[in-house]
């Protein structure tokens, strides 16, 4: 994966884009493996694009290659862009509190080398899981909050992450982080919500959902805005239930999909798949 | 299945309950071919349970085995209770407004006997699916619906069902039915909503998906009350959609959902295996 | 749609060839609406693109863009290719036998506009379906087929077909074709086999299914080839069933995903969106 | 659930079974919290009951209960039955070889108390997964395999598990069992298979699923017979795929529905949810 790159870009929908890209990359030399592209609306849309490409030394010629780039195509579509680098794999904080399975989930995935990317530190306002990290030899952070230390956990969370850090996970983690931390991380914070959003937001949505006699629940994954359960989703999926499950048993499947649906986004975070627009995502798994 | 017969219970859990039936059952000369029960909690809970069972003669000594039942078991247990024959085909109204496919569904199910019932009638407060019910050779009715004659509407399609008909499907019919109207069909009105409740309540709910960004669109085949898309949910389900998809490949994907979980609703009430409990239902699929 | 055209290319794979596309479309005023590429192995593996694309006047312009493009790209890189405009709505020749739910899925998809093609002749070689292609107001063909007529019947066929239809579809045609039939519609005619190969190929895979226990059954559309059941797959699916389940229960059930699966498969090929690989598919949806 | 049992049943299908189980239990002061029955056929075919039960004293009362159950119902239906304490946890023996995500999955629920069984050993042919089985404190036996040594292997497996475990999961390990040591173990051998079966059996099903261009890959958990990849299937599952995947993306993915298909099959055998029927089974999920 040393030489392998992979362009992201998103800008007004018009004629010539995709000429203009894949004529740069053919003259620098790199030869797509893979790409795929969206646009909202041909006539007046947003297009988005990901490049997957090989090119002989990458790492040494990106600078020069992001400089060119940005002269002969960016400007000229006013694109937001960025060049990602296979080979530096994105670092990863994970924040828990007392429930372990989606951190189980996601360093056994790391390990086992179908999650590419570091776990650097698992950050909790418990001390349960320490164990967990420690025995998977990642380094453990307690940062205790109460309402009133709120501010300065999260200072001292920015101190530990800021950096070293490339993404948070919320990895069930039950505190609600402040508007000032999340702007400092936007697009970067990757919360599982234990629902079907937007079907019971809030507190408690087993609970909610065995009230309501749902017969099929969900769990959502979605990064972190200023306004909670409400930002842009990435992945979601669902499980049949039935009169027979208690709120117990809704749990223990939730912790299922759970797992399943953070460990998706996570992955298809860190390896760019995932673009923003507006209060969506564009996902190209 | 002319001498098929359900039993269908509800009561307060104690013990003996089952061994009563089956001892019941056991001396009239039932077979018993299937029984399903559940309890949301056998100490305190509600007892549910329904049997199929196979009984010479069953037409004839129902009305004697209903007495009977009433006095050695039901009377005891303070059972709400009843016996279906699966011979007595239920008869169904079909509600519709412009849009066929749940329509189709039901006919064509009903036609190929994957749908045991008879569709006694086709109401609806527009034209356009005349043909389609004449197709099929069921009677079409023609009750337009605007705000000042609603009540004449449905004194008008009261007449029509009363003594006719068992249940009323709502086969994708965009008029709000009055408390009176749903009063008099409780538990036998089936309505599909185009979303998965209770995610998108109210009206173009494909178009709440799509501002959204949700990742699985769905649909909810409940039964009505008095309270808008707050009734016992009997069935549910999803289907995986992406960036990709406009309002109207929703739209589309949406139909074949309703389709799929109306007509299987539909099959579960016919067959008398939805237990209404409070706001849930008990499917014993 | 009058303008839209769909490009589909297939070539060895090299650098360059996106970038050659995309500047020739540019170039000759066509606007992308959505591309979609793979390739099975960047270096040595094989190209495949769609793209979807709008230019004025695309019909009269078609044959000199046709011949442009063999000339500056399409020869430069030794593509197999076509142009296909979406003006040009296939026709489809549906073949039966005695069950009418896949029929009556086209029939019903096209007409709400879901799958958008002509079903110009029902073909069968029982008279049973039809009252159903003509009360969908669809021209009906009796063949009868005995195994000392079929060379003459697959002759009154050709005859009927040839020039008048793009594609056949075998929705659930219980006779086997001749080699020499499926020579002369090669990747042109899709069939549901009623189970998820490789699983249970050959006659009875309900009563196969059943036999062996299996907790899910499944459907299988595919291209069909001169190897009984080997050919390309395009689209399968499966549902979930139980102890509980008869082999007519799997029936019924496996009815419902034949429909759905060849519905598919059938709207992807007339959309242009099954690219065939030696004898695999690549499915653009 | 220190008074809970379960009482599994199975014998010739015949009236009267239930009335006299349901009035034995009733008798015997159990209060019945939930009951799944299944017939093959109600005339001639064979009838399983699965009977969950709470009685004061269950542990000490149950050797006198079995006697009286036998005397009083058993004989007289000529029953294959066993009363089963939820008291006596299942003790497992977990089979691996390199691959470690089933058995890490089997861990994890085992611990998180989704899982109610104790693990007792892994059992390995190699030395890799050692430090799992440690890392969660479960005593972990090297047994090395040749062709030639797999008489001494088996001998010294059959000492390390005799008296000791109820059930050994095969989570990927890699060895065939000899017919001598499947029959000591009869229906209490839980294998994954990683393929949809039957669609692969044999080695490499995720290059053969590859090689046949499937849309959907799965896994099945199955009992263990004499007859390599045939014996009854407990549970399947599948996900979708596509043509972008190559065979290590099937084995990703393969991965995650074998781990969940074989840790639903553990989890129902240990809560006596699985009836075998010749080769098939009734699963009480």
């Amino acid at each position: 994966m040393q030489n392998r790159g992979r362009l992201l870009i998103a800008c007004a929908d018009q004629p010539g884009i995709v000429a203009a890209i894949a004529g740069f990359l053919f003259q620098s030399g790199a030869n797509i493996v893979h790409s795929d592209q969206h646009s909202t609306d041909p006539w007046g849309g947003t297009f988005f694009l990901r490049t997957d490409f090989e090119m002989p030394n990458l790492p040494a010629r990106a600078p020069e290659l992001e400089r060119e780039f940005q002269g002969r195509v960016a400007d000229r579509f006013a694109m937001r862009w960025r060049l990602s680098l296979a080979a530096r794999r994105k670092r990863l904080a994970i924040f828990v509190s007392r429930e372990d399975h989606c951190l189980q989930e996601l360093l056994w995935q790391q390990r086992s080398g179908d999650l590419i990317a570091d776990i650097t530190v698992v950050v909790s306002n418990h001390r349960r899981l320490q164990p967990v990290a420690e025995r998977w030899g990642v380094p453990f952070q307690h940062v205790p909050v109460t309402p009133e230390t709120r501010a300065e956990a999260e200072r001292r969370e920015r101190e530990l992450l800021e950096g070293h850090v490339d993404a948070i996970v919320l990895a069930r983690y039950m505190q609600i982080l402040s508007e000032e931390f999340v702007a400092g991380w936007r697009e970067r914070i990757i919360n599982i919500h234990h629902s079907f959003l937007p079907a019971f937001v809030g507190a408690k949505p087993y609970q909610q959902a065995h009230d309501r006699g749902v017969k099929l629940i969900g769990a959502t994954a979605h990064y972190v805005t200023e306004h909670l359960d409400q930002g842009p989703i990435i992945e979601q999926d669902v499980e049949r239930v039935d009169h027979r499950c208690d709120v117990e048993d809704l749990k223990r499947i939730g912790r299922q999909i759970e797992r399943v649906v953070l460990a998706r986004a996570v992955r298809w975070h860190v390896e760019d798949r995932v673009l923003v627009h507006g209060n969506k995502t564009v996902v190209f798994a």
